[in-house]
Formats: structure tokens, C-alpha cells, sequence
């Protein structure tokens, strides 16, 4: 059998290559928070090349691309096409079809909000220093009052759709807040219209982002709550209990006591 | 400024045939439950070729590719790398790297976790019905007892690493019941190698899956608990509530009264 190495040399592009010099095997990347800093291997032609486009113009098109492959591929497809127009390939060939995957927190689990699954993919593909683009766009999501794009050709020009906070990058809890805060059910067409706009808000954001990282102007508007942090002080890493590692609002799962950790 | 037919058409290769023959605009796929049947665009060269694998060294691969890219990554990147090895394009010039955006969770935010996600990207790029596998690695991570491969070349031969059951799959409540069931910390060498050898079982299933349903021999083994559905025939499509859609264990994050519903 040919070693791990030797089988990736069989392997072209990108790919083969960044595996090949890729960290090593058994590194202690487990050990430690070591990929809160990760960054692509510049040197094997990854990232994909990204140049500065239109945001309302991919919220425009996320809008309608959800329509057609849900929320995953609505954030990722227009991006990939405004590139693929304007650069040609890799980009022309990327099978966005992939991405229909994520639809509803992957295929109605209601995990991961597809709308920021397929955020942190692109970020992740073109960014030199993607993990403070993706944690900007996690805690964006989970904290602003959104959707905040409204479509210049919505389905239905009638439809009120209003802002909520979801607290949360999970599709569960985001879309089950907004059916709450605005009455309506979640199969109701205002609901599906509700997350095709907030695909349109984060890929609008995805592409400020990735635009002001290009201009060297990127700044965090967005930290963990310092509730979170709290939590994190002894649950997370070096804390005397470490029993997790997670970004995500504790107390929309945990119920709390008054004097928990006292 | 250009239809988006006439840019779907500037755009080569599966994406953009994918895209011009999708679902219309606009379509009706968000009112019910659409895509639990949501099939890719077979006639977009979509989706990729895939021909049977070997379950063991896709599990082998996956636990050494987790300890260089993470969890995402450890899942997706040794089945490309040996469909890149049988069948060359398009798998060879496949960005891998891509993956280790999901890493614990999407870069430690502990969301859903990668080694299902990768599952799912990779599922869906290959099969012609990729829901049913989808949802039967949903059903099998959050059910069984895991991980349940051993390394042939694990990292420390000395370390002991039991099995647990996440009832989810989220990332930081399979971690960390793991983490609860083993008296490890998070960030122990032995979670770690932990999340390596979940990757290589579930590298493993998924090769199964695609195998079996290459083979016409299917069957799921694993459904959604009797009492999640209770929950959803209140809470999920039709139900007189109606403000969720999800498959995941709701007792997990909601307290329920014994008198709950009654």
C-alpha cells in the first residue's frame, strides 16, 4: 500500500498539492485551540483567487439563488458566479450544485444554518485569513436584528417580513425565533421568504468582508458576549472544568442558576 | 445588467449547466417539505462519478487526514483522494482544503459537527439520491455507540479511548458527552484522537452507504426516535404549532414537563 504522501502525489491542483505540505501527520493540533489562528497553504495556489465585487449585488442574487438551491448554495453560488465572470476558472467549474446539501441546517436537520455553513466555505476558500472573517459572520448572525436586505424583486412585493435576533448560527433556533417573533408558521411562504432574505444579508456581509480584508480595512465589529466568555472561563480551554469548546450562546440550551459557579 | 440565465450561461462546467436547468425562480420549494426528496440535476454532468471504495482505508485515511485538517476535512478529502486515484478528473483538481473550514464545529464555534457535514458535502456530490444516506449518517452519529473503528496505526497505542453515544450531531454535545462518559478534558490529547477515530468511522459509513446504494442494496437501519416524531407532530409540518423543522433530539436543549402536550 502506498504511504499517505505517495498517494497524494497521484493527485493534481490544488488539492494534492496543499495535502502534500500540509501540516504533518500526529501533529498536536489537537492539543490547544491551534486553528483559531489556522490559515490556508498560501503556497500550494490556495486560496482561490477572490477580487473585490458588489455586495448588493450578491444579496440580490443570494435571494433568488435560495429560491432555486435553499440556503447553503444561496450564499455560496452567487459569489462563485460573480467570479467565475469576472476570473474564469477555478471558479467556472466549481460544482455549486454541491452546496444544496446545507439546505435547512443540512437537508431539514436544522443544524448549522446554511446560510453561514456556505459563508464560512467560501470565506474559507478564497481568505487569506479566513477565521476572523468567519467568526465576524457567526457572531454578526447570531447578534444583529435581521433579515436586513430587502429584495429589489421580492416574490411578493405584499409581504411583510420582519427582523428578529436568533442568538444562535443554528437553523433550529433561528428560523423557530422568527417564526415566533413574526406569528407566522415555518412551512407559511413567509418564512422561506424571511430566509431568502437573510441568505441576501449574509452574502452581503460575506463580500463586505472579504472586500475590506482585500483593502487591508477589515475591522471586528462583532465579539463573543461576555456571558459567553464567562461560561468559557471555566468550561473552555484551560478552565478547570474544559468539558467543551464552542462560540455559541450557552443559556439558549442551559438554564442557568442564579448563583451556578459560585 | 444580465438575466440570471444569461450569467448562469457565461459560467462553464456542472455549475453552470446545473444552474440554468435548476428550479425555477420562485418556485414553491419552500412550502412544504420539498427537498426531503430533493434530488441533484442529474442532467447537469451533476453529480460526480463515484464508484465503490474500500470502507477500511477510507476509515484509515480519515483518521490520519483528521490529525492534518481537521474533522471536515478527515471525512471528505481520503474519499476524493481515492476517487482522484480511480477516476482522475474532476476529482483531482477538487480544492480539498476547502473542508477544514469545518473544523469543531466551523473553527471551534462547536455547530454541527464536521465529520457529518463533510459527510453530507460529500454524499451529496456523488449520489443520485442522497437524502436517504444523508439522513441515515445523521441517524446512525446521533444513535450509536462511538467511534467505533480502531486505528491500525493509531497515534499512541497506549491510549485508551471508550465509546460514547451524543444522541446529536452537533459538535460540542457529542464532545463533550464524550468528554463527560471518559473523565477527559476538552482539550486532552485523548478527545483529540477521539474526534480522529469518529472521522474514520464515519468516513467508513459513508463509503458504505455509497456502496450499498450503488449496489441497489440500501436499507436504512436508523430512524428518527419515536419521540422526536411526538414532538414534531405538534411542533413540525402540519402540527397546530408548526414553528420547527428538525430531526435532532429535542430533550436535548428543551426541558419537557411530564404533562407536556397533554
Amino acid at each position: 500500500m502506498k504511504t499517505r504522501r505517495e498517494m497524494l502525489a497521484t493527485m493534481g491542483g490544488a488539492a494534492g498539492a496543499a495535502g502534500m505540505i500540509g501540516a504533518g501527520f500526529f501533529s498536536d493540533m489537537f492539543v490547544g485551540d491551534a486553528f483559531a489562528s489556522a490559515k490556508p497553504n498560501l503556497k500550494a495556489g490556495f486560496p482561490y483567487e477572490y477580487i473585490k465585487l458588489d455586495p448588493e449585488e450578491a444579496a440580490e442574487r443570494g435571494y433568488k439563488a435560495t429560491y432555486e438551491g435553499h440556503c447553503m448554495y444561496g450564499v455560496f453560488t452567487p459569489i462563485a458566479e460573480m467570479l467565475a465572470e469576472k476570473i474564469g476558472d477555478p471558479w467556472k467549474s466549481f460544482p455549486v450544485d454541491m452546496f444544496r446539501y446545507g439546505a435547512a441546517g443540512v437537508m431539514s436537520w436544522g443544524t448549522l444554518c446554511g446560510a453561514v455553513n456556505g459563508a464560512a466555505a467560501v470565506i474559507y476558500l478564497v481568505s487569506k485569513d479566513p477565521v476572523p472573517l468567519i467568526d465576524e459572520v457567526y457572531n454578526w448572525y447570531s447578534q444583529a436584528s435581521l433579515p436586513d436586505y430587502t429584495p429589489k424583486n421580492p416574490k411578493d412585493p405584499k409581504m411583510k417580513i420582519i427582523q428578529s435576533v436568533s442568538g444562535s448560527p443554528l437553523c433550529h433556533v433561528s428560523a423557530t425565533k422568527w417564526c415566533e417573533a413574526s406569528g407566522y408558521k415555518f412551512f407559511a411562504p413567509e418564512r422561506g421568504d424571511r430566509c431568502c432574505r437573510l441568505v441576501a444579508s449574509t452574502a452581503r456581509k460575506t463580500v463586505q468582508l472579504l472586500n475590506d480584508q482585500l483593502d487591508g480595512k477589515f475591522k471586528s465589529q462583532y465579539a463573543i458576549p461576555a456571558a459567553v466568555q464567562e461560561c468559557r472561563s471555566c468550561h473552555g480551554k484551560a478552565g478547570f472544568i474544559e468539558n467543551t469548546n464552542t462560540k455559541m450562546d450557552c443559556t439558549q440550551c442551559h438554564d442557568v442558576d442564579p448563583d451556578h459557579g459560585k
